[in-house]
């Protein structure tokens, strides 16, 4: 779809007010000064002339209806596990307050055991659509973010999850997303690659044309019969290199920082802190 | 928690209103009059001295964040199936869009193949809620009503789904849910049975009482670290007797009427409709 932006950042100024605007390029946008859209959803924006000063970063969506993951769908992670090539793609969801912003701590539930990162390209839908096409679901794309699908591996074990993926990942604050949304008229996944770093060591990296399910299919399989509202995110999978299969695993432990780059895109940094449980 | 109403139902009236007001007992509704509440949320209504004439039963609930499903939650259903009993609910959502009428026609998408029913008691939550233990939990509940989990068991099959079982419930529709909301303050699940028909054949028939996990035990395990926003719908599980595993499997056919009666809430009543691929 078209959008006037072609990268957008929603933050705080130094008032406290919220707002949109043009997102810089680079990692460096508190204290900066950016040109203004008006409105309070990223996919009905106006231009303006003002400018506003960046005093926090916030998630480039104020809220969303639901947010789909998809699993096991980089073809190198793939063939490494000897996994069979899934005939579609692997769906589960986490609720809307999953949602976190790009550069926050995210608060760990005492209960969660065993925390994980997965760094993923994310879509964000800017229009409501049902029964795309590939080819059509493109239309209704209002750009790609950034996003860490964080997962506490003890509630993904079949023993407590019954195989379904989505309890783990559906804690409070555990999808951080952002920093900004580039337009789908300018960025192409093809092009682009992610890594995740963990406190500056390298632990994903992988090119986003490595997809098996590239993102229009994934569209069509979520529209098929389904409405998908604007402001839907859709975290398109993750590449090898998570914790839970280093050997032996690695979980996230206090204080720990989890980087997570899409080149053309920026980087979204986020602390994690265990809450005690009392 | 405390609610005016003990049997809430939400209708169109002879003009259009859509309305609130005290649920009828019995199975007819339509022309009866029933004095009315005000407000727009089941969870904030005011009562007046108003009534209103039922013309037409709508889902009691305008919206619905999520909806949740809990997969093998009836004992004699696990113990027949020869399956582990398991050690927390499994957990699965539907997106809002799913959410349907008490009495509509389910429209299936030509793509959605093998359909069945699951007839289940669902709960209402009328507060938002996290970290509930099974007990505080039921302070945060606004009442009982019916749902049909809906399912299509192609999209559930491990090799279409990767063993997520939200995808094949999770259509436009696929929730009927209703026709009343009984308080919480009225009804009590462990004295309810569970009746689903189709064509006025008895499929399904079970006592309440025989959750493995109960509602408190659901409701504590969705809100560890989790805000469980009011209007969520909680699905708890369907008993023996889907279509699914009849021998041979039998899957609902166009004109098909599904009737799931739970005693104390009234019964949801859907035919199924076949859209066609053109």
């Amino acid at each position: 779809m078209k959008t006037l932006f072609e990268r957008l950042i929603r933050f705080r100024d130094p008032s406290g007010r919220i707002l949109y605007g043009d997102g810089p390029v680079g990692d460096d946008y508190i204290g900066k000064r950016t040109r203004l859209y008006s409105g309070t959803l990223p996919w009905d924006l106006q231009a303006t002339d003002e400018t506003g000063e960046i005093a926090e970063v916030l998630c480039p969506l104020p809220s969303t209806p639901i947010i789909y993951g998809v699993g096991l769908n980089y073809k190198a992670h793939i063939a490494e596990g000897g996994y069979a090539t899934p005939k579609f793609p692997t769906i589960f969801t986490n609720p809307p307050d999953a949602l976190n912003r790009p550069f926050s701590t995210v608060l760990v539930d005492p209960e969660c055991l065993h925390m994980d990162y997965e760094g993923e390209l994310a879509v964000v839908m800017g229009q409501d659509v049902k029964n795309a096409t590939p080819t059509s679901a493109m239309d209704h794309v209002l750009g790609y973010t950034i996003a860490n699908d964080v997962s506490s591996r003890y509630w993904q074990m079949p023993e407590q999850s019954g195989n379904q993926h989505g309890y783990a990942k559906s804690f409070d604050g555990f999808a951080p997303v952002g920093p900004l949304i580039v337009s789908a008229r300018v960025a192409d996944p093809d092009r682009m690659t992610i890594v995740t770093r963990v406190n500056g060591e390298e632990r994903q990296n992988a090119p986003i044309s490595d997809l098996l399910f590239k993102v229009g299919d994934i569209i069509a399989h979520l529209s098929r019969g389904t409405t998908l509202r604007a402001g839907t995110v859709i975290m398109t999978g993750t590449p090898s290199g998570v914790g839970r299969y280093m050997k032996p695993a690695v979980w996230l432990k206090e204080g720990d920082v989890v980087e997570v780059t899409v080149s053309g895109i920026g980087t979204i940094r986020n602390r994690f802190s265990f809450l005690s449980s009392q």
